[in-house]
């Protein structure tokens, strides 16, 4: 058994962290950390989970004086850094969810999150928590960061034909993302009236996840995010160049070596029918994360697509599979919901 | 030309009113109170009216140094009640569409309300905003009441029989809506990530407009509401009983007869398709209410449906019917959009 | 290990058996059978099911050849009757999804039907798949035939109340569904343009489903469904009339009592909050049905309210659980999903 | 008066001309042709319509022996090719708003469309139906051919900047779509189950409209298509290059100047809000195309937006305004509906 603690357990990636903790068969879920609600059951903010546990959220004060194997932040920008610097030292594992320890460059930090890093030392500390990339790495980090849902997407498109350099020139990258993404805290913007049925782009230029996706592949990355309807799912587009050479065949026998043995991406390849590209609504509540392509090789356009749930394989179920990797179990485990069709 | 204030502009109710007053072919809007956004533009807030108007919201006390014939309403409850007081007697009509006027009775508003009526003198002086039912005393009224938007979906398919003596016992009324009618102030409760795709039971009793339809049609009214997906949008489904010796022949001369000159209700009588039941979707931004039946004379089953758009016949689309009304105008002038299909 | 065949796999309901079923531990799938894809991978058809079953389409014929413990149907209602005299005899349990079991009387089948029944003297011989009234019986029963869906909702709603001789005069009842239940061969009604947003009273009258809840209720049931925005879902509204002297407590001990030991029933009973009604979003993919009531003794109005998701415990989930029964093994194998939030 | 024939009346283009047309004060819609419902109430199709118009849909052979002044054909693609050649020389003008006149080069018809164009003969005799670009010509054309959807919005916003050498290299864009553009006849696909909330990559490269913006521009467009879920709606998202020394004030002189008279173009230049960017929800069944840009002058990076209701601007509203010009009036006539907030 790991003894976990959630810092931010009253918030959507927490709730889900909550879900899949919960459900873990070697997993306990030693504290449900919340500021707000203290001494509330975790199912009065998180209704799917009546019958299914009994916990009460804890008091953050209270939380840090009782032992964990390991800590999952599911916390606000900034605020985060803070609690890493406390917890890291006194848990084994800290994997932190929040986008404080994504970049490792203190000037990109800045530029893209328009302050100071607050704790810089800790910069480039953090394993990136990416199984598909990292996976070796992992079995030992102390320290965990899990990518931004967008930039999730985007690596596990792009990273398999950007590291056999099938790649050239820059990344345009489109990417629509659901509701549940601005937190449970989000304004006026986010009532239901405003944001139903949007096509909102939010993010024209200068989202936090590209800088995320340039540092791990080296590639100049220029991403729009749209916000759509859906309370879950992202799906990332993105249109790049094929190096000289490359066909078609290059492209799917690079997606087929790096993801044979994946236990969570799946290569979309289907020649017709409703769901031949990733689609985010059948993936809702899995860890899997779908990958496809077109490559028109006469105009050489290539076209990767790729889609996640933002809160699980995007979040939370990536942590987790992060988790299972760093205590040595099947990678799988907690994580073996399939998704739904229809939904 | 009449010259109008709209107080509350900045709400939903109150951009809807806008929109409908800016595009009215004989009406000034001297005024879009706020006191939000004093002194910006009206189209920040209500993005739709761009290069439709210039107006700017002005502060309510600058507003009230002005001079208007008519004022409307679009406040919170308990306050319009004494923005009601203060305008009594300064314009020659005010058109209320909050819920503090619409109870004539002292304890039944505070039954319904939760507390005592702010301006109890002022109860029992206003016209209800209906011109299907109070056409002749609107032409004169002072303060005109709008009523809510499920009551007037309520009314609307029950008064004509209720008129006639073809209903008996109770009236059990089901009453659907979307998210709009929670207003542009709605909290946590609202945000896109928790009413997307509700079926949010959210008065199982004692709804306030049950209340409305009761006083005017005296039966006993029993009513649940829920939300459900969509921004705009109501329909209530009444069970009823029909009275002794009652056929359907009675039932559908009796709305004939209702509203065979009315404008805005249209009897929904199609035997098959698609939309043989009034359905709010297509009536979004009309100002139709659509009125059907279904009665099963063996069983004695009769279900009475109502729909209309609550922003618009339920609010401000029927408010500015009753403008037209009290001014001698044609009813439907400014009211002419008939609604989209599909969509 | 289970051999099951599924028929009807092709379709929504069959596509949530293969879920299930794919999960089971101990169930082995050993026939998807499809009339129209014989020959193509499931996953073409239900795409959540990529790397997760390499299953494919069996054609009847083929299908009909081989040997199972138990069949599933999730075939269209009248054919079903038809494949049920087929098999019966052959496997040692028939679990049917149609409805053309789920009435016993031959003269009600035709009313509601609409036409006479194909195969009557079967007519009577199933117990009906509902654990919580049924289970006895389940654990041998050779046919057995799952409630439709907002049957289920309803008795679970109904049931202890009725049994314990609480209610007295009719139920007026009000049934939302989503789109999903009326199957992937739906028409141009059933286009998304058509059908999105829709609040589409679809059986004002007259629903077969309220024929199964008067049945085993005993009570006279009047039910209205609608189809609203939504995939998967559904929700009864029942008014009821508590039978005289029947106070709050009455009606929540009996609730208890029926539901203390019941794994996927849950009393929702919550005094504040978002989620204080059962909502049918947050059990999307999970086998619960929630169940809620508000009593309001002053007036005697009894509202009862239940939630499902209609492919899982309105259906593949309820049989599931059903199977499970019927084998000996724990009801909640393959059954864990709890349901999202939010959503 | 101008007397008008509609074909394809029956369909979703064909319901909006009917709806814009009847409500047009100097149109009178002399037959609304459907093959599929002739001598039915145009009402039982389009619900929207009852008590606005008694129109019953005519035969396509009985509409041929009548006289119009102009004809707009809402048929489907190859089909509507025949009908311009048969109506041709019959009507002073022939509105097409179907593909088959959209590309004025056989071969480049032939790519996009995998098939020869039925009468070559009349590819190139029309006028582009952009009242923004072609004001002139349609003043005068006999033939005017609407463009798509989403090549109109792309072509507002890419025309001005590439008519002023403002842009270099190619256009990457990206296209958001409701499901309406499928139109009445659309399959399986598109059932309210499976496009709900759906991110539906439906043409990844090589979609009919990119070549529509190609051809006007003389740019190297790039376009993915996808289906988010909507009912109407179109966005563009265009990533371009600025020319050398291009900076944003240029850009926005480049709007102003070629839309500051024109009375559906608005550009959307907001600095902050939820509405900042041009957002298809507020434009539905308005004639409105809204345009805005973001440039980055530091890293170069210039985004183009532009939103419209794909069956108003992006159809049949476009096609208004085009007969509008065509026969003398005032190009806004019968287009005045401004859209809707919220919604």
């Amino acid at each position: 058994m790991t003894r976990v603690a959630v810092l931010g357990a009253a918030g959507y990636i927490g709730g889900e962290l909550l879900r899949l903790l919960v459900g873990h068969p070697e997993v306990e879920v030693a504290a449900a950390v919340s500021s707000r609600f203290p001494g509330r059951r975790v199912d009065t903010v998180h209704p799917n989970l009546r019958a299914v546990t009994d916990l009460v959220f804890t008091d953050p004060e209270e939380a840090a004086r009782r032992e964990y194997d390991a800590v999952l932040l599911a916390t606000p920008h900034r605020k985060t850094a803070e609690l890493v610097r406390d917890w890291s030292g006194r848990v084994k594992t800290v994997i932190d969810l929040s986008g404080d320890f994504r970049l490792r460059d203190a000037e990109v930090f800045e530029r893209y999150y328009g302050a100071e890093h607050p704790v810089p030392e800790l910069l480039g500390t953090f394993t990136p928590g990416i199984p598909e990339l990292y996976r070796e790495e992992l079995r030992t980090a102390d320290r965990i960061s899990v990518p931004g849902c967008m930039a999730a997407a985007g690596l596990l498109a792009i990273a398999p034909l950007a590291a056999r350099g099938l790649l050239t020139g820059r990344v345009e990258l489109d990417a629509r993302t659901g509701s549940s993404g601005s937190g449970v805290t989000a304004g006026e913007a986010n009532l239901h009236a405003e944001r139903s049925g949007a096509m909102r782009v939010f993010a024209p230029v200068g989202h936090r996840h590209e800088a995320e996706i340039a540092q791990l592949t080296g590639l100049d990355v220029r991403m729009t995010a749209t916000g759509v309807e859906a309370v879950r799912g992202v799906q990332v587009v993105a249109r790049v160049e094929a190096a000289e050479g490359v066909d078609d065949l290059a492209i799917r026998r690079a997606y087929r070596e790096a993801y044979r043995d994946e236990p969570f991406v799946r290569i979309v390849a289907q020649r017709r029918g409703t769901y031949r590209y990733p689609e985010p609504k059948i993936l809702i509540g899995s860890n899997f994360c779908d990958v496809g392509h077109v490559y028109d090789e006469k105009s050489g356009r290539l076209v990767l697509i790729a889609a996640l749930d933002n809160l699980v394989k995007g979040g939370a179920g990536n942590a987790v599979q992060c988790l299972n990797i760093r205590t040595g179990r099947p990678e799988g485990l907690g994580l073996s919901f399939p998704g739904l069709h229809p939904i």
